[in-house]
């Protein structure tokens, strides 16, 4: 092994990656001659019959260049500016959207819900929902659910978990949303089918991340009721989310799904995430925080550790909020060489400090 | 006593008391002549005078018809609608406004804020504020905080809890807003002057409640500092809050404040609660949830004891989200024989049940 | 006639007048006992029974405390934060209510439309409607229209124009709101029944007004049709228009409608406008901006007039944006010495000058 | 000249032309590497620098990537949410954006002012200011004013008629905004420097276009004002407008005034339009509806000649609301061949028809 010792390793967010080839070069094919602009083009004509295909049943598919936007926009749909959102306490939407969801649904109110590993407690969240029916007028009017696939604590839904979490939505005529920035890495952990985890686990809009797994900037809503999609494109529009040169959006979003890519992406960065799990846990003092299901790994370690590890040139980001926690992110192209490097640094630190 | 024992006692909120006697008679002297409209009446025109000789400083006052429509235009003074308004977590503009803060103030966040009593916890206070720094532009902007005097649960902040909660406003540059709601009834606890409890505490803006205490429909926000009242004017009238006919409002504030009328009211809801809470703790196995401070009080009693005190005309409020937790409120027309009626029910009942 | 000649006669606005005597007299009685809250007393309990009886129609009433209020919600509620509204230019709650139904609706687009005395030109209207079709996803949703009765220039629609403007609402699935801050004037002066000249007309949500025409502070939303009712009682919340003593604004409404007596008041107003519309129209230079229809009277006159008026302690209003036209507002309890007054001070001016 | 006679040329948008290869290189360039997310790579960090030199004035820039959104976030900025814009009735932001300025402003009230060719008529906006002025609190506070430059009709801002405007807004407190969706057209009309036609000219913020004008999707938001930039960052965040991989906008940015790319590009596009005006004023029937003074062309013509047109595969944009006016737009790649083309078939209609 010949890797450049002094290169630094980012496992800060698999945001910091590039972009992967095949869909860069789905750009480059995009850029010849002119084409419609705001979505009436070739490219973005086709989107729709492939995610109906890779999803399974009929669907309505709007590109948009943010998880945020993605996230935001799909809230404001099934939640009226009177309603309650239940979410996870720790849910992206809640914590890192500097209050995306209520500026886009013109104030509706995102009501926390405990639970560990950032996944809904069924028993919290019925308590939550119960409290709400009992205030009556006085409260925003329960009408949403947000789960987030994988977790913002890198932990994955298994099926029965989410039929748990799709029932008490739809006993309490929730709309059920699904923010998948990672959707990906949990469908490679769970080796499941799209459909599985989204719609026929009582999903009704997906936020379908790509950005994260190898495209520049792309991610897609799905509706999978036509009648939730009412409005949307305006929204999407007053919102500065309907791009000129859509060609472009839409081409990362079909090359990402065609032929398994988005898939082939997520299990590399997978794959990576639980080389680093397990060997960082040799490590005398480190402990996940919780269980790394996907490319997100919460680790417990000292100060001292943490402190070595980015000595020698690995970034990765200390958690807001939580003393000695500590993310650490693999994307697609986290190279093995990366790792063993990672590990070996660990391994000395960790005998050093012994 | 000769109390008609088959009268309802209602003791499910101050709100369901009738006006004041001097209020209405003030409202009935204002029904003379016509009179500029939208405030510019000579009754509206004497407020700001007499409100500063209240609080002993200057300021400007806005009159509006609700507690909601007071909270909400305040917060949205101090919060930008990318900021953050710490709060209690059961605060009333968190659980009983319907997101009217939300709304006000364009998507701003609630960030609920744990503590005993409905009373902020510093020291969770300082972690949220902390947290909140460390996520930079990902989250709202910590602009504001809210304290409730008396708070939801019926405590009262005192002077020393209120000044270290704005210290720590101060120290992060938040501005401070205070829930006057029951305002009279804290100063009656209390006993200092209105200006110790809000601005010479650090309160920026105070929604300064009448109705709960003998007014038909009026509420004041206070602002302490000119600059931060900027505006506020079209914000309440965009919100429809801008009455026509203010001279009316005008004059239930007017006679609310005038010689001392509004903590004379409040002192007799507080006797009132006073006496009610010492008589029921003595029937066994009632407790109180939280300190009677203020003219609410909430008990835990057994599931018997409320239905008996139900069935014999007494009316209360089960408080959503605690089992076994009833909230009884007083108001400044709650007479002694309605107190001693309640005591009885509640010690024969008591005495049957043992 | 022994009138006192130095008093001021106030024909700024319909909303300087005092309360009706039986309108206190209402709020009087109601101000007996506790009352449960929020709406949920006896009072605010018959008030759907009334307004049904009225309306000779099901319907869903909520009160509410101002024109604005009632106009922005009702708006709101037809009109989702993606779409437009079609009305007047001149329309009260494009120019006076600074904002109210674009804040209310998280920024719905009103659409001005012209035509002559403040009445919607069905021609220009059609060509605006069909202009924002043609943009498609890059304006605003054609969702609803407003129109006011009277107008804000103190005009009403014919039967034969408001089925005309409604025809062309029902055409392009637009909702159809109707400003009715005025409405009993419009009525009287149209001899119709209050279902004629709204619901029978293509109305959907009305603005039932009453503070302009004898009421404290007391609007009404009608809602025609009951699905367009859903969410509205949460959007009146979270606004701060859930008045907690409703029963005083219900017990305005209740008297309002009861044995005619808002026809009553606003017949009162129209006769005196109209005296005063003949009176004034026969001195040498003074004309008629607008058809005088209700109880407003738009009058061109020379400054030297106005100010002649002005010195003699007449009060009206310069109308903002048109040279030498002021409007002049009667009410109910305008009476017919001041209208003498007011036409023998105009004589003797109008003499001098010439 | 071998052009392919059966290719479409299109002319319906500046939008639908490619990216250029200059600013193509800079995406694949940028693609090397992990990098900072959320502009805190090299790239974004080298904007302000490059932008302070081409603006020769300090400055803030935020990328985004679409022009709604640069224009959207830009008014929230210089207008609360009580306040009023003023604009051209047929700017960009009031007639093609869904209501964006309502939406991120939380609904300030666009005031459409007339004005020949889509310039702002000093006497209309100036009579509009004092109108708003003279309604006090019952209208929404005016705040601010935008122009386009180039305008929506193809027209450019001479220095003297900028000032004009710019001296209005001073005097009147406002804001003022640029809409510089196609500026570098103006800038190359003009021959002036970008500082002369922006901050000079008394401009506080600018959108600063490049997707037009060959960028794949970016655009900055330049405030020359720092006061004027607080919070901009969240606003920006919170409307999903700060996009993980920033580097790739800021690469599109950095090459695209990178040694005068910008005005060469628009030159271009320019020199293209020129030539198809002169052509097809030639061509009996056809006339210029404005003043073809950057790349936009507005020809009214006979249907006959429009049909005609579309059936030899060129194609534009019947405008709407206006009868036989069709815009014609260039870009920087549309060719000589195209022109000529174009030219040739009008001459061949032209000459059949008569």
């Amino acid at each position: 092994m010949t890797a450049n010792r002094t290169e630094e390793i980012d496992l800060r967010s698999d945001n910091g990656a590039p972009v992967a080839p095949e869909i860069m070069a789905a750009i480059e094919r995009a850029n010849h001659g002119s084409a419609a602009s705001y979505g009436d083009d070739a490219i973005s004509g086709r989107l729709t019959a492939a995610f109906r295909e890779l999803f399974e049943t009929d669907l309505i598919v709007l590109p948009v260049i943010s998880g945020t936007a993605a996230n935001a926009l799909a809230i404001s749909q099934i939640t009226p500016t009177y309603g309650a959102v239940f979410c996870h306490e720790h849910a992206h939407m809640n914590t890192d959207e500097c209050g995306a969801p209520e500026f886009f649904s013109g104030g509706a109110k995102l009501v926390p819900v405990p639970g560990e590993h950032a996944k809904l407690d069924p028993d919290a969240l019925t308590e939550r929902i119960q409290m709400n029916a009992e205030v009556g007028v006085h409260q925003s009017e329960s009408a949403s659910l947000s789960v987030s696939q994988s977790t913002e604590f890198g932990s994955v839904y298994l099926p029965d978990e989410l039929r748990r979490i799709s029932g008490i939505a739809k006993d309490s005529s929730l709309r059920m949303h699904m923010d998948g920035a990672r959707l990906g890495n949990a469908i490679d952990r769970l080796r499941c089918t799209p459909a599985e985890t989204t719609w026929r686990a009582g999903v009704d809009v997906l936020s379908f991340g790509a950005t994260k797994n190898g495209a520049l900037a792309a991610e897609a809503i799905i509706v999978f009721d036509r009648e939730l999609a009412e409005g949307l494109e305006r929204r999407r529009k007053r919102a500065g989310h309907l791009i000129s040169k859509m060609r472009f959006v839409s081409a990362q979003l079909e090359a990402y799904i065609a032929d398994g890519l988005w898939l082939e992406l997520a299990g590399r960065a997978n794959r990576s995430a639980d080389a680093l799990a397990v060997g960082l846990q040799k490590v005398p003092g480190v402990t996940l925080a919780h269980p790394a299901e996907a490319n997100e790994i919460f680790l417990s370690m000292s100060n001292q550790l943490a402190e070595g590890l980015e000595k020698s040139g690995i970034r990765f980001f200390p958690w807001p909020g939580e003393r000695d926690v500590y993310r650490f992110v693999t994307s697609y192209c986290t190279s093995s060489e990366e790792i063993e490097r990672v590990l070996e640094c660990a391994e000395r630190i960790g005998r050093e400090a012994h």
